[in-house]
């Protein structure tokens, strides 16, 4: 079977066992999921972006943990949601090749919005 | 080829073709990361749980990118840190298994670091 | 003096002493400020809109704590950008006056660039 | 009268004018905040330390709304909780002082809870 609809298999039963689906409306899973995503975030504080290449080396369990975390909550929204994570990305990539022609972004870091002004 | 793997392939084209490496690093992806999640929470903010569900059929396109967004920089991110996400994902699960055992957690919303309290 | 300015002096005071305002970089606080209000908003994770209001008398220590560290480091991020937060604040009320005008949203919670719709 | 209770005030004002205590839970709120604590950061998102503190010149009007948005949900969420914002931060700089000791904090950016490790 496919790795994202096998993970969202084993979150699901795992919520069920627990009787979790109380607790997991798209609000509750979408602010779970941002706290995992600053957390995440956090293992980086303070470090400059050279050093934030050495964390995986100095803290990799953590990293580990976190960035699961995030994958996890992610899933499970996009399953409550009903929402094909992997067709969504598909189509986001397609977006983001018209709003970021290579000829116009390229080594600049500016959003789309702004990237004719 | 694995659904994860081929993703980070074309995010990792996508960022080579526009020279965006250079911003790649695992501190700015945190940050963006976390903010694509903030505005995926956005989608449910004032909502009751309730009305959470509805979001869905409500506001469709701005939903399936905002999670794709967040996919992306996730995939992006564990890509540069050269961390399986599948694995780590399959070992966290394993980890909650014995942090969240189904007689303590069942039907209850604590954090285990309070399930024994 | 200013309840603000005398909290943004501490601060100052206190990262000088420590040698930190070498860490102190706008990117840095704002990383920082969020990373907090999001500790904050964890407080409220899986609870009920109800329920939310009981965190206060179940859980005020940990509380009062996060509501000052988003308060410190918002401080302390306008002081390094030198804003005004007052001022900034007031301006910014006044704002909302207009984009939110008592007719158009008593008692509904679009955004105001849906208001008119 | 005070800075933060005058502001306080305007803001209990403009929600009653609305209607708007019915979405003012202590959740939504803190949600509220972490939403626009998330949009400031984003100001900052691909610059290097550097160039964030040019964010100010280029950006001005952005910038002091975000931090003015922050501002009005924490001083919202206090008011909603009953915590006097000023005492609670006089109190954390007092923990503050005591994680993070002259003589092990200098200089360094470790956690208070890495500090003697």
């Amino acid at each position: 079977m496919d790795e994202i609809k096998r993970l969202q298999e084993i979150l699901a039963q795992f919520a069920l066992e627990r009787d979790w689906d109380q607790f997991h409306s798209p609000k509750n899973l979408a602010m779970a999921l941002s706290i995992e995503a600053s957390e995440l975030m956090e293992l980086f504080l303070w470090k400059t972006e050279e050093e934030s290449f050495q964390v995986r080396s100095e803290n990799e369990g953590p990293l580990k943990e976190e960035l699961a975390d995030v994958f996890l909550y992610l899933l499970r929204l996009a399953s409550i949601l009903e929402i094909d994570l992997l067709q969504a990305s598909l189509e986001k990539i397609k977006i983001n090749r018209e709003r970021y022609p290579i000829n116009l972004s390229k080594g600049n870091n500016k959003k789309h919005s702004q990237l004719r002004l």
